[in-house]
């Protein structure tokens, strides 16, 4: 029996046999070239190939996962039309280079950079130009990169890296769950997991070289455990353990059609955090109460240039329609940061998270501003529209903000267009010099959303995709706490509304300290609603407030977790 | 008449003619060359030359300006020494390119990298590789570099940029400002204008094409202004403001003697920060109370391995003996951020000011952190010490910090080292986090000192060396008002004291509203204590009191300081 640890990167548990993927042979000579005509057509040729598969699995992956996941296809496409790569991969040939030895100088230059990169999504992306290099550089070497769509039994996969290409040729109907050497929580496999509803676990560093093929695997995807070879009373457990995951599931559907009212009768908000039309869909199949949180930028990405007016309005209509006369909160564009526009090009930064982002661009390249605020606008009419600001750090900032809202307000209703004159405009606090003055701004906003997981990682001064200060993430911190209070205690003050579409929001511990804080509304991600709801129809809140002053006497984030766990996780 | 406006960095008004620096031309053709080797001995000679003509310069800087800009160019001797920019340029010789293209190509690559970096500091570094290029490429041409030391009449030196070489040059004498193209607050040019004293103007873009060697100048250091070919009545008016300035300058000598106390009898601390042990004689001649910040991170930087115990010790010493009983406040190493040790091989990161910086890293790497405690320890019989944390974030960071301290100092004991029993130990508030919760700290911290470099970029989120945000650099933001008066308060109610050790300290605008609020100690840079001395024995302290609470519901930090230069500036 052996047992591993990884990254835990989607819930579930699994039973089944090991899957190794394996990679083809590619290792290659360098070769000084004296035809270079001929060695660049050769590349070219390689590429053409490449993009006429990578076409064929796109269109396949479309058919299986949904334009989302064919989208990373897409990406690759375009790394093959690049023309910084391209042309430098021409200059290596013409240097008398072969085109192995090109691409592989080249690309490995590209991932280099990328991975040097202290960010996770920017490190993802290295993984893109390494799979697009393999496909190109077989082909160049005339070797078939294996097939694994011919699975005819359960089996739990187990690669160094699961490259999107593997996964889009994976027969899924019998992959019951995902183990990788490398990765982290927004790589490919585990975002592909979560949405296949199967357990993975990321980074354990030596799966591939210990787990044999074939080998009886057991994956506990909420804790990143592996067990190889488990014996008979362990996989007995685990089945037990699986079965008990799956009732809890089912059984949280209950929930769905129900109210959001404590186990005392106050009710609260349970709402849903989107990206995109199609997560609506999700948001009301599990019953959520609203959207609390539209990420707008998503609108913006993955493409060459800003949308204008009529698409974002489609989109903005589309989403309000969908959900009837429920609130619907969207947030107007917050690019930067570690969310970049390759189009805007806008210049690298020292510290893109203290950086020109959100509302500091909007009001700065006002023309892309006004036009969102428009196609919102203009979509108001189709149901409950609610427009908030993010990264609002200053009075000033959501005067401006506001007063160019208005002002297109004014402009439409002057070109003749109906608009709703009810629409709410309220503002994130996601920066502490927001939640310390939340009373100034709650004379002006009409309501609030606590955007947690940046407002934590400013008030303790920590970036929480650097791994080595990530344990300062802490939501529990009693500064952090402080902050929420002084938050909703100023807009209950003026008659406001206040939510959370942070992380925060849909945590066990930090629930009970919610609800007696007096949040009004609980905005997450779509498959979280239902447990939230079980969780808080199960609390009393005026028991609860009781403890409020104590918690926030705590010294610490670990001393406000046991407290909580000793006091308040089953309401009293 | 013709005016330009530019980056005030060094105050002070002078009027002399342009004296400016002209650059030799360099141009060169790329040449294939087939006897590499003669190349290569070609280059390494135009090194050897360009070493020996450094290190003249180098002793001639060190004579004129003291060991601080000497080191300067033995930065450039080690740049010339770099064996990865050397055997980069040799490898472009081995591919037949000549010296002089080889040079230019390698020197290009890593200016470039250094400039696309948004952090003024590493831009810098990149003049530096330019100025060393250029020796470089002079000596492979066969070109002189131009000598600047024989000037015979006042002149004011305008140049694309200041190079360090071209400074070393100068006989100053008779320089009496500067004005440069490009450049920054940090820039070498900026840096020494401060060190002489004279006033200094950079960023003007456009400075040497339109400004003709010769020319009558005036330079206002202040307001960052140029006027070339002034009228007489113009003449006049800045020979007045010049007078006027340098009678200010006099009169302030006046306070060096006196107590630092408010026209109302409360008695402050007017503290010095320092970063090297020279500095401790520029806070004794200007008066200072006592030493508030004690930047040690100084101690680490440009060489090529940490300091030793004894090494630290014998400055720590020597410091505190100079400052005799007066408080001396040292942080421990603040390392991290835009401050990096090479030898430490910390790895990039995407966003280094909320990155594994100071306490984060010394409660990491244990051992360096244990030998700076040792050596303060020791030192601690010498003076009066008090020792405090940097970046503190949580109350277990400062537990196991202190706990380190308590630990080293029984072990000095056990090995038979006499030390103090009265070392006060402190930290700084500069992350939001602790300011929230100062009342838990002031429990278990023996005073506090408010950072608000960091304190204001982390509360509104934005890095003030950042352009496109730096205008959310805001000291009187409400936010950041009510965060100190909340450090103060809680300090005051478990008898602790509070310093500040961030630029607001000798802020004009500031210091009414900081007395106010009941700072005890103000340290800020050792020029600025008479002044404020100044301003602080002309305010009265219990009127000014009245004032803060409708100071903290104004709504901006422009609100704010319109009601301080009402109120508040000219005692009440």
């Amino acid at each position: 029996m052996l047992e591993l640890k990884g990254i835990a990167v989607s819930n579930g548990i699994a039973l089944a046999k090991a899957y190794c993927l394996i990679e083809p042979d590619l290792t290659f000579n360098r070769v000084e070239v004296l035809d270079t005509g001929t060695e660049n057509t050769r590349f070219k040729n390689a590429v053409a190939t490449s993009k006429l598969e990578l076409q064929e699995i796109c269109e396949m992956a479309e058919h299986k996962f949904g334009e989302e996941k064919a989208a990373i296809f897409s990406a690759h496409l375009l790394l093959l039309e690049d023309p910084e790569m391209l042309s430098a991969i021409e200059v290596k040939i013409n240097e008398g280079n072969n085109a192995e030895y090109a691409l592989h100088e080249v690309s490995t230059m590209f991932i280099d950079m990328f991975e040097a990169m202290d960010n996770e999504y920017m490190r993802e992306r290295a993984a893109d130009i390494r799979d697009v290099a393999k496909r190109v550089l077989a082909h160049l070497l005339g070797v078939t990169i294996p097939d694994y769509s011919r699975l005819t039994s359960d089996v739990i996969i187990v690669a160094e890296d699961l490259t999107p290409s593997m996964t889009a040729q994976l027969d899924t109907k019998y992959v019951k769950g995902f183990i990788t050497d490398i990765g982290g929580r927004t790589s490919h496999s585990a975002i592909l997991a979560r949405t296949m509803e199967i357990p993975a676990v990321v980074g354990t560093k030596t799966a591939t070289k210990t787990i044999k093929h074939g080998a009886p695997i057991i994956i506990d995807g909420a804790n990143g455990e592996i067990i190889v070879n488990a014996t008979n009373e362990l996989s007995e457990y685990y089945v037990t353990k699986q079965k008990a995951y799956e009732d809890e599931q089912r059984d949280l559907t209950q929930y769905r059609s129900l109210q959001s009212v404590s186990a005392d009768g106050y009710a609260v908000e349970i709402a849903g955090n989107i990206s995109k039309q199609e997560d609506v869909d999700t948001v009301v199949k599990n019953g959520g109460d609203g959207i609390g949180l539209f990420r707008t930028e998503f609108l913006y990405m993955n493409r060459q240039e800003l949308p204008n007016e009529e698409e974002q309005f489609a989109v903005y209509r589309a989403v309000l329609e969908k959900m009837q006369d429920k609130p619907t909160v969207v947030r107007t564009l917050d690019i930067g940061g570690d969310k970049n526009l390759p189009y805007l090009k806008l210049a690298p930064e020292m510290n893109p998270f203290l950086g020109y982002r959100a509302i500091r661009l909007c009001l700065d390249q006002q023309e892309m501003f006004r036009t969102q605020l428009r196609a919102l606008i203009r979509a108001s009419v189709y149901g409950n529209l609610k427009i908030m600001f993010p990264m609002i750090a200053t009075l000033e900032e959501f005067r401006a903000a506001k007063a160019l809202l208005l002002e297109e307000q004014q402009n439409l209703k002057n070109e003749g267009y109906t608009v709703s004159e009810k629409i709410e405009v309220g503002m994130m606090i996601e920066i502490p010099s927001a939640a310390i003055i939340a009373d100034l701004f709650a004379k002006e906003a009409d309501f609030f959303s606590i955007g947690t997981n940046d407002l934590i990682q400013y008030t303790l001064a920590a970036d929480r995709m650097n791994e080595n200060v990530s344990y300062l993430y802490q939501p529990y911190h009693p500064a952090v706490l402080r902050l929420i209070k002084n938050v909703i205690d100023a807009a209950h003050r003026h008659g406001k509304w206040v939510g959370m579409c942070g992380e925060m929001a849909g945590d066990e511990i930090a629930i009970p300290i919610l609800l007696a804080l007096g949040l009004d509304e609980f905005s997450m991600n779509a498959s979280a609603i239902l447990k939230t709801r079980a969780q808080i129809t199960k609390l009393a809140k005026e028991p609860l407030m009781k403890h409020v002053e104590d918690i926030l006497m705590l010294a610490t984030a670990a001393d406000v977790e046991q407290y909580v766990r000793n006091h308040l996780v089953v309401s009293d």
